[in-house]
């Protein structure tokens, strides 16, 4: 079947990358790109730029566009890419879908339509649907991106295996941020999908059901671990990755108890020196310099991660 | 204080009003504007297009702009229009909203920015303060939203009485379409602030607080025993206000026992003729004609209402 042709993204831990604001709150072009050169340096598979974590929400469909010609005429390959484009409506979401997939990006990551609430399955399958006709792409890759908890909208797994089932080609994978092991273990039972959680919590389980990794926030500060938990896995070596997935565990929850946005932020602010980083688009707001220093010595303490002495 | 001209609506009821789509789900043009004119012929003061009723987060920005163009250059006067323009993010948000002051809109209704759940008030406040800022025209008038059911993101009293306090000029009122009368009466007492109930049930306590109508859904098919209800409370005739109103008020409740914007659009088809009034876009679905016949005959026997008969 041709839809496996999409799936060129290699198992292992993919970032979706922070969006840095100048202290107008304009995207800063040079940490945005500076950014995503380190993640794919220290191990990431692949990108999503502009998902929940990247303030995608907060950034206007001009600046997404800017910013991922800004990554490959840099000389990033759009196929470690999967940019979020799912918008509330159907004409900007399938415009801006179609831009992606004419760059040659990896996929599209998309949510639901996230204003109307309480709305049903057969309302969303009709939304992807039409979305699929108009982005009107041979090579347009969905990933469905499951994050009940922020958008409002559930993608429940009938809907998924009914999406998966009519449209195999486009519909390839999902990321899976419910944070509900059950609910991420029910897609895995849907053929053809590739499944993403939406942390490193459940990585273990994920990869022994036969999963390709993750994708997580804390990949923003912590790529290298991570990455290292899939390698061991897939090398065989079981109980070091169980080792090494320790530490991982315990710095996702320590970040956890912060809000995880602007905690990474700061924590990137701190490291490098620039202030720029700790900005954020309102109505989030930016973690105090006290609470990514404390931050910072709990992650020291705990898993021996010295955040701000890498470079 | 120069903020009071902005109130230049009269009291009396506000639609908002409904988008009608062509069978390809493009705005039906035509429909938009018959259906803007029949409002303000059968008593609305004024319109709020594009809230939640006219599915505005199921609408792209080069639409919304588009059809407020198209009622303008019809000769719609712009002072009794108040579009709503409130997206999930801020560059956006502030170019729709300078486009529609510009055009010489009586205001502009704007959500909270509805993607991100839990955040501040502080962070709420710094949106609505770096859009007044970014706007930057004098004459911006401000309709707060408040429809926490659906956006997700409540706007508290205490950020309503800060905004108000903050920007006296620009925060001119709000759209309460929570359902709670409470929350509603709290509105009230914040000073200088124009309180509009988000549906007809309240209207009375509404009216009695010296509150000068309401914004509501349900005048897309009963606009003028709405107004009527208005008019006479106006005019001291409580009684006869009160005995109006009963009816009025039955309508809304077998409505919502519908889901209400499919509903309306389907009870518009009958009464025209014009199928294209069902349609709906994704992820609301259509209401089938037998429903919609079904609620047409509860109208007739319960309120007397002959929508299929009216013209």
């Amino acid at each position: 079947m041709s839809y496996t042709t999409h799936h060129t993204i290699k198992p292992g831990v993919i970032a979706p990358n922070l969006t840095p604001f100048e202290d107008d709150l304009s995207i800063a072009r040079d940490l945005y790109l500076d950014n995503v050169r380190r993640l794919l340096e220290d191990g990431c598979v692949a990108l999503a730029p502009f998902g929940t974590t990247g303030e995608a929400l907060s950034v206007s469909t001009a600046e997404r566009l800017e910013m991922l010609e800004h990554l490959t005429s840099n000389g990033i390959d759009p196929k470690r890419l999967i940019p979020g484009t799912g918008l509330s409506n159907l004409p900007e979401t399938a415009d801006l879908t179609r831009r992606v997939v004419d760059m040659g990006c990896a996929g599209a990551m998309i949510l639901p339509p996230f204003y109307y609430k309480g709305v049903s399955d057969d309302g969303l399958h009709a939304y992807y649907a039409r979305l699929i006709e108009r982005v009107a792409r041979d090579d347009l890759a969905i990933y469905l991106y499951h994050i009940p908890q922020v958008s409002g909208v559930p993608l429940s797994i009938e809907l998924v295996r009914r999406l998966k089932k009519d449209f195999p080609e486009h519909i390839v994978g999902i990321k899976d941020s419910s944070g509900d092991w059950e609910n991420t273990k029910a897609l895995f039972g849907i053929s053809g999908l590739t499944v993403y959680p939406g942390s490193e919590l459940p990585l273990f389980e994920a990869l022994d059901l036969g999963g390709a990794g993750c994708i997580t926030a804390t990949a923003n500060v912590n790529t290298s671990a991570i990455a290292k938990v899939v390698e061991l896995h897939q090398n065989g070596e079981t109980e070091a990755a169980r080792r090494a997935f320790e530490k991982v565990r315990t710095l996702r929850l320590t970040v956890q108890e912060y809000a995880p946005i602007p905690a990474q932020k700061r924590l990137l602010a701190l490291q490098s020196g620039d202030a720029r980083w700790a900005n954020v688009r309102p109505p989030l707001e930016p973690l105090s310099e006290a609470r990514g220093r404390e931050l910072a010595d709990r992650l020291r303490s705990e898993v021996g991660l010295d955040i701000l002495s890498m470079d």
